[in-house]
């Protein structure tokens, strides 16, 4: 049977998502936390987003596969389901950096990774003169110049839309580097944050930061607002583009189609991904 | 001459706010910061709100008296003015859990502590079964069972206006605990957080926290809704009341009057506290 966890964590203690030997990761916690509640000599879980060292999440969804009798033997109290009992250990076991927020059997056919449509990710940052408040500051990147929003929102026009985001990525080998950008905009919010909104059907490694390591230069001066188009263009990394820092990034979101077409969508996506 | 900084801090770091030999504080950090930027071998600040150990601050206020020669000698850039200057280089100094916001000569009899008409505090909670976003867990505590925002709201109305608040103060040796409370209700924000708003005059020693305890024991149904005010009638402090974590308080605002009243608000307040 499989099972879906939704998942918020603080990226500041990790060494990125995935599991890594003598590193402390997300995954690896959290797969150590489901074998132990689960008494499982091992449990692997697909992700949605592979999250780099220091990126947050708020929306990460998962998937694991578990013997059918795993989680009906996890006791409860009256009036908890077992899938209940099993997220309170979970996070009994699990530091407060990482939170279940769900957990419940997943629909037929839905896997984390390839049943997703789109995942959106938000980018923080206080430009200057502004400090950063003390309290957001472990997700909130601190900007030496002032930005000029407007400017960025024009710059990243060009890259909205189904391209070869070759430019923006890390190649790995017979991967494709073509993606759907549906959306990138950024505004202030009430406290006079930077957010950057920043959604497509799957992102490559590195394309979210790249993207908006390009749209940085151009928001303080550094480079004219045409530029993240020619970048885009040019469909190789240029040296000139610098990733945006790490804990600035939350995986906010991580949309999933009626549980009826999940099989349908993740036959979609593994078609255009080969 | 009179300097105000405008500060806030992160307060998990420091052993509370006010000065304590061999310790870390928030009042010890500000004082070196400035003593060391502006070459002297010694400066002391007056706070508006003394905050407990583990508190935190976006909007507290301290002024500081200084030579008058003292700030004029700070170099800057051209256009940059030396309050400009000293304040960046304060924040160049301190550590990103402490940021000043603000600096600027005090109006004419502007003090701090006395000249303010009220401080405002919010208190941030979440409650069962919610779990705590990680990216805020620092300032938002996680309580273990659902709060009634409507019952915790009526419970607290006794405690508005003008009361002893001796039943929820620390006494002092010939400090008053007449206070006056013009605010305390409780809502949710987007998020689902319970955020308390606590608004008086002033406050004494533990007595957002101790009020703020006594309406979580009401509101997750440990006592009844008229608990709150008749601790106050008592007016002694009842072991019962528990002093709410430190870590879900921060100090928001602190309000003054119009520069041309900053003297005669500090002669009123200091005849009440008298």
């Amino acid at each position: 049977m499989r099972i879906r966890i939704d998942l918020a964590y603080d990226g500041a203690g990790f060494r990125g998502w995935a599991v890594q030997p003598g590193l402390r990761t997300v995954q690896g916690e959290l797969q150590g936390a489901l074998a132990t509640v689960l008494r499982l000599p091992e449990v692997t879980v697909v992700v949605a987003g592979r999250t780099d060292a220091g990126v947050h999440a708020r929306g990460q969804v998962v998937h694991a596969d578990l013997p059918d009798d795993a989680v009906g033997t996890i006791g409860g109290r009256a009036g908890v389901t077992p899938y209940d009992a099993l997220l309170r250990r979970l996070n009994g076991l699990l530091g407060t950096e990482v939170r279940v927020r769900g957990l419940a059997p997943a629909a037929d056919g839905f896997d984390a990774r390839f049943s997703a449509e789109w995942r959106r990710y938000a980018y923080r940052i206080v430009d200057a003169p502004r400090p950063v408040d003390p309290l957001v500051r472990g997700h909130v990147v601190a900007w030496r110049r002032p930005l000029d929003l407007d400017v960025m929102n024009l710059a990243a026009r060009p890259l909205i839309g189904l391209h070869d985001f070759a430019s923006f990525c890390r190649r790995r080998e017979g991967a494709t580097t073509l993606r759907t950008l549906m959306e990138l905009t950024w505004s202030r919010d009430d406290a006079g944050v930077a957010v950057a909104t920043v959604r497509a059907d799957a992102f490559c490694h590195a394309m979210v930061r790249s993207m908006l390591g390009c749209l940085l230069a151009v928001g303080d001066g550094g480079q004219p607002p045409d530029w993240a188009g020619r970048i885009l263009s040019a469909a190789v990394r240029d040296p000139l583009v610098k990733v945006a820092p790490a804990h600035g990034l939350t995986l906010e979101e991580v949309r999933y189609p009626a549980d009826a077409d999940v099989t349908a969508q993740a036959a979609r996506t593994r078609r255009r991904r080969a």
